[in-house]
């Protein structure tokens, strides 16, 4: 269903008058709304999940899980709001009385959050954006993801539940159902939006940073599109682990049949003995590996149409494919294999099909493996399947590795991304559109926050983050000195 | 003098072998070479004044006052990078040993600064953009501002003996001496560079920004572009204060013949018997004030045609103008008054002219000031010249100038930039390209890093500011607490 502009305009301007609520309220009062709304969430029964599950296939244990993790984001977020973290209270004051300034964080504005298709729960209409967009002190515009509008009302409910329960204007947050990409882009469009968050494809995140960019007043668009977290496996990890790391990569590659940003796409190696008798441990892992529904037909439509040109394209040869017994809505996994020289003359290899798809890429010699990770775009995640003596060995791989990417890890594989502070989940661009600020973790608060200074002014009209005798009790920096005084 | 395509290429080759080795420094590194920088610049003797007197016009006093404040920005911004503070050291271990992650943050990569012409020393070569982009282990690439070029160098001079002292790499910092709009260009362009820096007119930063987000990867503009600053004067504090408001006020207008980004170009009143007594008291000031001559003659030109074309708006007329003995190459400072209808009608009203101009404008009631205040685009700052009383009789007005503005002052003038952790220096669009961001003060460094995460890393491999037992002994958020342990 389309929108007209009347109808958007009214729903920025509730969303203005939220804003306006939210402005004036402090730090607990907005983590008071947070814990009443996952405890909403936490109440939905088991008609959030059947709906998802039926909504997503999604597989009800993982929705069960998603759930939680939901309801634990909108309480550490709420958390850390709480503790001042975000509100960067700075205050200076002139020992000869001539200035008294006090700064702290403030909401940018109404926001507009886009819902992922592969996160129902945690990354769409009551997930991660919205959580830290209404922690900031903005208020939230959800286009629903049109894959699960069900559950996205459902969520939406809750919320609204609990907004009402807290006696909080409904301008706080506003949900539009619709299915239509010109309601999104009126909405990145209006004037009085300030800010936009987006999980998806490259294409649809890149669309609307452009949109917010061309605006007559730009505003920041934080869009996360994805990557191909390439896993460099170093060959004295490779002579000990082979077999634990096939295991390893696939179950990771078909986790959620490969619906995850930080899938493991792409798997460097050197060529040789082991990497071959990784491969064969690897095709052997895969054809007997369960593989499952994807969200949507339009996913599976679109891994099905990727997976086709990846296979054809020159130098790439089909290592091994999932050969379980697949009903036709079900992916496929495949893996394929090529040459460090095809995708250093042909960087188009190395872009993410989004499903359980893996390329090998096989690399003659250190440097070769060292002009791979120098061909990489950014990276959400990269992972070396190594030991410390091969880091040892690899310096140059390491240091490279430092700028492609916003998380790195030692062995282990980048699915399974913790909500904590120490959490990156962001990274050089095309993986997001500002490596400056992260997703996931209560620290994708500060994308909505913007510093604001009061010069001179006298106590009572100051925001209580800032108020004389620090009502709040958080931390300050006051005089240059961490306090609480 | 142009630069061909290979000498840009070079000189961002340099700055990007700078960025991998600042890239291994830590924050206690970083400090000592800010720390250099600092007493290098503090050596420089009157030649840098003098030259800076001959190129800008400046005086010598004022001269002497920002060389002093160059160096006081190197050392408190080190200070603040020596703690830790934009470092944001995070740890969260899983308790049941799942999982170690670890995050900091470092530089962007290669940052490409345009000095100012209104500030030769602290918004320059040697400026807060330097500075701050050095304090995030970032290489920089000034493109001096050609009004300033031997000025320009002898601060280069002074960071390259830094440098060299410290036995740093010559490619932390590059310095291009150019007339050219095309060699900011390229820089800007340039697949190396990272971000940006700019302090400027809205024109130019404007179409910086555009070709930051029109790059194939797009990269962070911050740029300061200016602004009206606009005063309101309230009842209470008009019947009170007059005398000394319209000395203070003009005092503010003219300080460095208008020519400061926080000069106070718009002043907005209630209409009636005090205010147009403001009016002749500010006449009689303006009448008698000593006027300059401004930095560049194209800078005069542009006053002048300004000036002209607003003077010639409909429903505008001169107040009063500065009529001391002025020389044919000073301003001579303008204020001229209007209706707020007239503004209200014509928002180009509300356009900075850059120099010692000021817009007078006379409201009918509350309500009408109210609209004008709505009408404002962002701004760096908003004064109100006010009373608390006055403040809680507009309360409209007072929350409305919370979304226009980064700074807001009760009572004094906005001119007088304090160097301070809670001074904001940005505020929304158009004042800057991105309003969560400031570039002023030691929080100027968040521009130009971000976030990164080790995920089970072995301590050998991680940076100081991650590794077991602390050895930097920052400030580090620990399993959610906040430590050097």
């Amino acid at each position: 269903m389309d929108r007209n502009e009347n109808e958007i305009d009214y729903v920025v301007k509730q969303a203005e008058a939220g804003f306006q609520f939210l402005q004036q309220t402090d730090v607990i009062e907005r983590a008071e709304l947070m814990y009443a709304i996952a405890a909403e969430i936490e109440e939905l029964g088991e008609i959030l999940i059947e709906t998802a599950h039926l909504e997503t296939a999604l597989p009800l244990g993982r929705l069960q899980g998603e759930k939680a993790r939901t309801v634990n984001q909108w309480r550490r977020y709420a958390d850390a709001v709480r503790t001042g973290l975000y509100s960067e209270a700075r205050i200076d004051r002139d020992p000869n009385g001539q200035f008294d300034l006090r700064k702290y964080n403030k909401g940018l504005g109404p926001v507009v959050v886009f819902g992922a298709s592969n996160f129902p729960f945690a990354f769409s209409t009551a997930g991660g954006d919205t959580a830290s967009a209404i922690g900031a002190g903005c208020s939230v515009i959800v286009k629903a993801h049109p894959a699960h509008l069900k559950t996205s009302q459902l969520m939406a409910d809750a919320i609204d539940r609990a907004v009402s329960k807290q006696g909080v204007p409904t301008g706080v947050f506003n949900h539009v159902l619709s299915d239509s990409f010109a309601v999104g882009q009126q909405l990145v469009s209006h004037k009085q939006v300030k800010a936009v968050a987006f999980t998806g494809s490259f294409r649809g995140g890149k669309a609307l940073f452009d949109l917010g960019q061309s605006r007559p007043e730009p505003i920041p668009v934080f869009a996360e599109m994805g990557s191909v977290n390439p896993v460099f496996i170093l060959q004295d990890y490779l002579a000990n682990h082979l077999e634990a790391f096939a295991k390893q990569y696939i179950g990771s590659l078909l986790l959620g049949v490969g619906q995850f940003c930080t899938n493991p796409g792409v798997l460097v190696g050197l060529a040789g003995e082991p990497f071959d008798r990784l491969k064969l441990a690897l095709k052997s892992e895969l054809k007997s590996a369960a593989t499952g529904k994807m969200l949507h037909s339009c996913i599976l439509d679109s891994y099905n149409r990727l997976k086709g040109e990846m296979v054809q394209s020159e130098g790439i040869s089909v290592l091994g494919e999932g050969e379980g017994n697949t009903p036709h809505d079900f992916a496929r996994a495949v893996l394929v294999e090529t040459e460090a020289s095809q995708v250093l003359n042909n960087p188009n290899l190395l872009e993410e099909v989004f499903g359980p798809f893996g390329l090998i890429v096989s690399c003659n010699d250190q440097n070769e493996m060292n002009l791979v990770m120098q061909q990489l775009d950014g990276q959400i995640t990269l992972t070396f399947a190594a030991t410390a003596q091969d880091i040892h060995e690899c310096p140059a791989l390491f240091a490279m590795a430092q700028d492609k990417c916003g998380r790195l890890l030692f062995q282990g594989m980048p699915t399974g991304v913790e909500v904590q502070y120490a959490m990156q989940h962001g990274g050089p661009y095309p993986a997001t559109t500002d490596a400056r600020f992260t997703s996931v973790g209560p620290d994708a608060v500060k994308r909505f926050v913007r510093p604001f200074s009061f010069q001179n002014w006298p106590n009572e009209f100051l925001p209580k983050e800032l108020q004389d005798g620090n009502p709040l009790q958080i931390d300050r920096l006051v005089n240059q000195q961490w306090t609480k005084a």
